[in-house]
C-alpha cells in the first residue's frame, strides 16, 4: 500500500488531538501556531477536558468530529498514542502525525515495542504515519503549520515570498530543530520554501519516500535533507535518480560521520548512522550534494533556487569589486574552493577600462573602485564582466548596508539578471540591511554574507552540472 | 626616527584638508562622519573655496589654523598631495593620514614616483605618514573617525559596548573595505573594538609597527589583521613575539595565497604577496592564527575577546542541546575541526539524568530535550556539563530567537559564566534576535550562528594555548 501523502501534507480537515488552552505547553502551542496562519481547511481540536479550545469548538474524540478527518495530529504522552491511533483508524482518519516522544529514541525495549505497536496499528487501518518524535511540518502553499516550532509562531508572518513562482525548496529533516532552523535562516533571504517536514523516528514513512512524492507533486525544485540514516537504499536510489534526471538538486547534511555524531543519532531518532564512506559514495553516484553545515545548506538553497536553470558551464569566475582587498580575498577563497579566477580577455578589459579609474584594474578580480560603482553602477559592471568569454559566472562584491545604493539602479539590475545566460552572485562585506537583502533577491541575485558559502555554492553548481551531464549523457545542464 | 603614533591615532587637533559641504563626495562625507561622533579634540576644515563647511569655520590653509595641528587628513586628488604635505610639514603638523588614491597601486612609474615623493617629504619634516590609498581609521576610545566609511556614518552610533572593560579588538587592515567590514560585522555581536586602522599602501608605516605601538599602548587584547604582504620581517617578528608573550592573539587573513589573489594585491596596494608557504611557516612559528574568511575572523575575535584568559586546556568539548539533531551535527563538525566529543564521566551523567527525560540522553552530546531546558534552564545544564572532568570547554546549543527565554535566567547565566574555569560557547540554530545577542554577550558568552565558526574558534583557542606553552615554556595558558 502506498502512503497517502495528500492526506498527510495537504489535508482538508485536521484533528488536533490533545489540543489545550495552555500556551506554555506543546499541546497548546501547536494549535496556536496552526491558527496563526490562513489555512483554508478545517481544524478540529480534540480534548477530553474542554468544550472549547482557543476559540474553537472542541470534540471529546476524533469519532465525534462531524466530517471525515484527513489528518490527526497527536500531541499526547507516548503511552496513550497507540490507543488513540486505534480510535483514529476506526474513525477513518487517513493520516497521523505523531509529535509525541518516548519511542525507539529512548533506546529501551519498552520504547521499541511501543513504536512497533503504533506502526502495526497504522498499517492495519491503512493510515499513513509520520513520526513519532517529530516536530510537525509547514506546507507553505496551504498555510498549514501543524508544529510547535517557535519559528512559525509569529501570526500572519509570510511563509513564502509571493513573487517567487519557481525554485521552491523542500526541507525534509529527521531533526525538527534543524529543519525549522533552515527555514528560519532562509526566510530573510527570500528563499521560497514549499515544505519543511520533520520526520522524527521515521517509523513508517522515511525521507526519500517523501522526496519521491514531492517530485511527483512538482511543487519543489530543490531539496534540503537532514539525514541521520538512509532507512531504505532502494527508496534513496529511486528518489535520487529521479531528482537528478529532473535537475532538482538534493542537498544533504549527513549526521553521524563521527562516533559522537553517530551516538547522538542513535539516541535522537533511533537511527543507525552506518559507514560514512558508504554514504559518501552513494551520494556521489547520484549527484547528491553534501553540505558542511547549516549555513552552507542555506547558501546552496539560495543559489540553486534562483539559478537552477542557469548553472555555471565551468569553474571560471569573474569577480567585480569596489574593494580591492575584498577582491583579492575572495579570489583566494574561490580558488581554495576549486574554482578559477582567470584574466579577462582583452576586449572585455578595454570596455571596462573606459569606466575604471587608473588606480583600479580590469584584470580579474576587476577592482572598479568606489568611483566607478558610483558612476557606472553595479549593473553595468556586472554586465561587462559577464560578457567575457573567459568566465562562467560572476561574483559582484557589494556593501548591502544601504538600500538606496541599489534602489536607484533597480531596473538595470533586473534587466542584467534577466538577460545574462551566466549566473550572477553577490557577496556583501558589510551586514546587509533586510530591505537590501529583499530587494536584491527580487532583482534575481542570490546575496551571500559568507565568502566561503558563496564560493562553495558556485563550485557545487558547476560540479552538479558536470555530474548530470556525465550521468545522464548529453547536454542536460541548461535544458531544465 | 620613530613614528608619532599618538599624533596619528590620538590627536588633540585634526585638520581636514579638502573638506567640502558636498555630502555626495568623499571630501564631504569624511568631515560629516567625523562630526557624527563625540570627539573631544578640535576639528578644523581646510578649504580653498569655503569660509565655512558643515557649520565649522574653515581655514584657507593648514598654516592658518590658530593652534598646532597633530593630524592632517588629506582627501585631495593625488597630484596635489605632495605640495599639501610640504605645507603641512612647514606648519609643524605631526602626522598625516592620506586617503587619496593614485599612487603605487596604479602600477605606473608616475604613481610610484608620486609615492616616493610624499614619503621623502614626510621624512624630511619628521611627519608620521599613514597611507596613501587608505580609508582612514576609527579610534573608539576617542570617538574619532577620520574616514569616509559608511560603516560609521550613522550619527550617535555607539562605537564600543560600554560594559566591556577588557578584551578589546584592534583591526589593522590594508583594505579599508575589509577592515571596516570586520567592525560592521562584530558590532552587533558586542565585540569591543579599540581601533580599526586602514593602512592602504603602507608607504611609510606598516601593519606590524602599528601592532607594536598598540601593544605598548595596552588598550588592545586581540588583533585582527588583513595582510597583503609583510613589508618588514623584523617588525613582524618583534610584534608577533611580543603579542604571543603577552597572550594577545594575532588573527590574520593573508591575501595573495593564489595567483589571482596576488595579482589583486599588487594592483590594490602595490603589495608583492610573496610565497604563501613562507608566510604560513612564519605564522606558525609565532603562534599567529590564520583565518579562512571574514566570518571566521569575527568568530575568532568574539571568542578570544571574551575567553582570552580562559582558554580551553585541551580539545575535549561537551555539547548540550535541546535538539538531538543539532547535537549530532555539531559533534560531527567539532570532530572535523580537530576537537573531540568524549563520553561524560559517570557521576556527571548521574547528575544530568536527574534532569533529563528518558527520551533524552546524558552521553555527550547531552540531548537534554526541550523539556529539561524549560524546567532546569540552560544555565543549570551548562553548569553540570562544565563540571565534568572529561571536557575542556562547553558548547550549548540554543535558539536565540526569543529574548524572553534567556531573560528569566539571566542572573544564573552570569553566575555560571563568571565561575566556570572552562570557556563556554553558545551556538544558535535559529537567527538570533539582536536583543538576545546583546543579552548573551553581556552575560559573558560568545554567541555563534556558524557551526564551523564555533568549532574552529574553540580548536584555534586550544591550539593557541598549546603553542604558547611550547614556545614560551612552562604554564602560560591561564596566567594572563
Amino acid at each position: 500500500m502506498t502512503a497517502n501523502f495528500a492526506a498527510l501534507l495537504s489535508p482538508r480537515s485536521v484533528a488536533v488531538v490533545g489540543a489545550s488552552p495552555d500556551l506554555r505547553i506543546f499541546r497548546g502551542r501547536t494549535l496556536k501556531v496552526m491558527l496563526g496562519h490562513r489555512f483554508e481547511g478545517r481544524i478540529y481540536p480534540v480534548s477530553r477536558s474542554h468544550d472549547e479550545v482557543q476559540g474553537l469548538l472542541a470534540y471529546p474524540s476524533v469519532a465525534a468530529i462531524p466530517e471525515p478527518v484527513d489528518l490527526a495530529v497527536l500531541i499526547i504522552p507516548a503511552e496513550y498514542v497507540a490507543d488513540e491511533l486505534e480510535r483514529c483508524g476506526a474513525a477513518g482518519v487517513k493520516a497521523a502525525l505523531v509529535l509525541s516522544s518516548g519511542f525507539a529514541e529512548t533506546g529501551t525495549p519498552a520504547g521499541n515495542e511501543l513504536q512497533a505497536r503504533i506502526v502495526a496499528i497504522a498499517k492495519r487501518h491503512g493510515m499513513t504515519l509520520c513520526g513519532p518524535n517529530g516536530e510537525g511540518y509547514i506546507n507553505t502553499a496551504a498555510s498549514l503549520c501543524p508544529t510547535f516550532s517557535p519559528v512559525v509562531e509569529r501570526p500572519t508572518m509570510q511563509l513564502v515570498p509571493p513573487w517567487r513562482t519557481s525554485g521552491h525548496v523542500a526541507v525534509v529533516a529527521q531533526s525538527g530543530g534543524m529543519g525549522f532552523g533552515l527555514f528560519d535562516r532562509g526566510l530573510p533571504r527570500e528563499v521560497p520554501f514549499s515544505y519543511v517536514i520533520s520526520t522524527g523516528n521515521e517509523a513508517a514513512i522515511e525521507t526519500f519516500e517523501i522526496v519521491d512524492h514531492l517530485l511527483d507533486e512538482g511543487k519543489s525544485d530543490v531539496f534540503l535533507l537532514f539525514l541521520e540514516s538512509i532507512r531504505n537504499p532502494k527508496s534513496f536510489e529511486r528518489a535520487a535518480s529521479r531528482a537528478l534526471a529532473a535537475g532538482k538538486p538534493i542537498i544533504v547534511a549527513k549526521i553521524g560521520r563521527s562516533d559522537a555524531g553517530a551516538r547522538a543519532s542513535l539516541r535522537h531518532t533511533g537511527s543507525v548512522a552506518g559507514t560514512y564512506a558508504a554514504y559518501q559514495s552513494a551520494f556521489r553516484r547520484h549527484g547528491v550534494i553534501e553540505a558542511n553545515d547549516i549555513d552552507e545548506m542555506v547558501d546552496l538553497a539560495a543559489a540553486f533556487s534562483l539559478h537552477r536553470t542557469r548553472l555555471p558551464a565551468g569553474d571560471r569566475v569573474g569577480i567585480g569589486t569596489a574593494s580591492g582587498g575584498g577582491g583579492g580575498w575572495l579570489a583566494d577563497i574561490c580558488i581554495g574552493a576549486g574554482l578559477t579566477v582567470p584574466l579577462l580577455d582583452a576586449s572585455t578589459r578595454a570596455l571596462l577600462d573606459q569606466t575604471i579609474p587608473s588606480y583600479g584594474t580590469s584584470q580579474n578580480p576587476v577592482d572598479a573602485t568606489a568611483q566607478a560603482i558610483v558612476q557606472a553602477g553595479y549593473s553595468e559592471l556586472i554586465r561587462l564582466i559577464a560578457g567575457s568569454p573567459e568566465i562562467d559566472s560572476v561574483i559582484m562584491i557589494v556593501s548591502a548596508r544601504i538600500v538606496a545604493s541599489f534602489e536607484k539602479e533597480q531596473h538595470a539590475l533586473v534587466e542584467v539578471a534577466r538577460h545574462s545566460p551566466k549566473p550572477i552572485f553577490l557577496w556583501s562585506y558589510t551586514l546587509p540591511h533586510p530591505d537590501t537583502s529583499a530587494l536584491l533577491s527580487r532583482c534575481g541575485y542570490p546575496l551571500f554574507t559568507s565568502m566561503q558559502g558563496c564560493a562553495r555554492a558556485i563550485a557545487a553548481m558547476a560540479r552538479y552540472r558536470t555530474i548530470r551531464q556525465r550521468l545522464l549523457g548529453g547536454a542536460t545542464g541548461d535544458d531544465l
